[in-house]
């Protein structure tokens, strides 16, 4: 996860504030097309580091799919769980990250800068041949992503951040960010009922003013998926299973609202968003590490999640997902969600 | 609440044990027609202590109205959050009980034991005259109100408990009581992984099998409300809005099965059920009070509960739910949940 919320591991360093503030992402260098920032774009050179229970890592995942960005950019997920040292290599047999070397990211922020006092979080992009961090830059990795890494796209990438359209998508994301994408953590962290009041109803609203601009197109901003339809899109997928209980947004369910249902349905089953989704770890995530709001740590058998491979019929609003482009080919092997992080 | 689970009023008493065991009841004398305990049937001599926020003290504030036994029988309201010295009667102006003169329901316990080191639970029928307790058998006492009291009925009263129908009401009840009524709470306060999963598991399988029951009858046992229904109510009215997230009972909601949500509003829009229930109090009691599993004590805003007043149509399916008798007055001046209380 990005920022402090999770920063050690414990899921509770928010919990000191009256109003969970998410920090700025410290590590925020760009890896960009003409190396400006001494990080030229580079295929097998770079590493991102994600988990797949954390919303901020996961639209990286989704992009470097859709982008078919997977051979030039490998990716190691890290264990759902953190412990006190963070975010761990725990899911590989010998809990060292195969290309890097390390047990813990925190090893790859100490090789970046030594005694960093804060948080480590998710997504990062690591320098292989350093071992360095280069950027965690939450707000920033996927966007880059999408502009600055053409020259590696796949044949057939869509435009996920349009020129023309980007003033939209960034009014849009705007919204989605502060009431929503972080709108769940300010309603789950809070420690006043005021405090969490305010947050979800802001979570609520958003919703509803999302709904309706959904209810006669297809995807957020033109017709097309962006940028903006993943950041709403990881979300939206975590809503029932995660934030609706453990964060208390609970007024409604996604699936009682017929048009995000559908909507966060139609992303699922197209390829790209639902085949990078674990919702073992997602779940496992936040119920076992966040203990100041879940003491027990037990992780519930709920909700039923094989509604999200129904018909959605949202292609009957037109849209062209991929733009002039084409969907990405099937997950690179090794890289696949095991069938128990599948509805 | 009935037995340990919020004996001294934190909610937590039942954390120290691996799986949450209710307690029997200490007190289970029987106030009968021939008084046979030593407690005879008699108009205004006993007063019925409840929470409305408790599920099995609901089952006597529903009875009470069923039968008509408003008059016979008072009815004290405690305070829907227990600090620790347990059920009290903060909600009065002096915080103190009208009639009995106490401050807390404990007091009512040791008149009748001294030094008695258990639970104070509600419902709980006090002896005016003489302040004691008589019982607090959560089991008893509506089939006592049922059965025992029917010299003091209303006209037009049902019946609760038909004699020729008895077994199999009890058969119907047992299975309730332990994967719904108790279920819930040996879910919620699990504190381990594999008892939360037996306890939720049995939750819905009872839930499913209950619903194929009513698919095609209109009431549990025979073709009128009996005990049975009023049991299984008292359960389904708090699932979304309580053991759905806090006591992670969330494969599904109760609106998400046509059967028991329609069920459950047929019962919520028949007088002496809907209008003796206050969300607010269910509400603020479960998440304040168990700050073992929601240490924030903060109480979701949502669901939306306008639906328990949209047609059910269930009486398309028959059934008599009165039988001979009559639905019912007003709820007596006084008793009235407050609009807040309301859907």
């Amino acid at each position: 996860m990005s920022g402090q919320d999770h920063a050690k591991g414990d899921g509770n360093s928010a919990y000191g504030r009256k109003s969970f503030q998410r920090s700025q992402s410290h590590f925020a260098d760009r890896i960009t097309a003409d190396g400006r920032d001494g990080w030229p774009v580079a295929a097998h050179r770079y590493r991102l580091v994600v988990s797949r229970a954390c919303p901020w890592a996961s639209r990286a995942v989704i992009s470097r799919r859709l982008l078919g960005l997977e051979a030039a950019v490998s990716m190691a997920v890290a264990d759902p769980v953190q412990d006190d040292r963070s975010w761990r290599f725990t899911l590989e047999p010998d809990g060292r990250d195969p290309v890097l070397g390390i047990r813990f990211l925190s090893e790859a922020y100490d090789r970046r800068e030594t005694g960093y006092p804060g948080g480590v979080s998710v997504p990062a992009v690591v320098d292989v041949p350093s071992g360095r961090l280069v950027t965690n830059d939450y707000q920033r990795i996927t966007l880059d992503l999408a502009t600055e890494w053409t020259a590696l796209h796949r044949e057939g990438a869509p435009d996920l951040y349009p020129e023309p359209l980007r003033d939209e998508i960034d009014e849009v994301m705007a919204g989605i960010y502060a009431d929503v994408n972080n709108g769940v953590y300010r309603a789950g962290f809070a420690t006043g009922q005021e405090t969490y009041e305010a947050a979800c109803s802001d979570v609520f609203r958003r919703l509803e003013l999302l709904a309706s601009r959904l209810a006669g197109q297809r995807y957020l901003v033109g017709d097309t998926i962006t940028e903006a339809d993943i950041r709403l899109f990881t979300t939206l997928v975590r809503f029932d299973a995660v934030y609706h209980g453990h964060f208390k947004c609970n007024r409604w369910k996604l699936t009682e609202n017929p048009v995000l249902w559908a909507y966060a349905r139609d992303l699922f089953q197209t390829p790209g968003f639902g085949d990078t989704v674990d919702f073992d770890h997602i779940k496992r995530h936040y119920y076992q590490v966040h203990t100041g709001i879940n003491p027990t740590g037990i992780v519930p058998l709920g909700p039923d999640l094989r509604g999200w491979l129904t018909p959605h019929h949202r292609q009957e609003l037109g849209g062209r997902p991929f733009g002039e482009g084409t969907p990405p080919g099937p997950v690179r092997p090794g890289e696949e969600v095991p069938a128990a992080g599948r509805p």
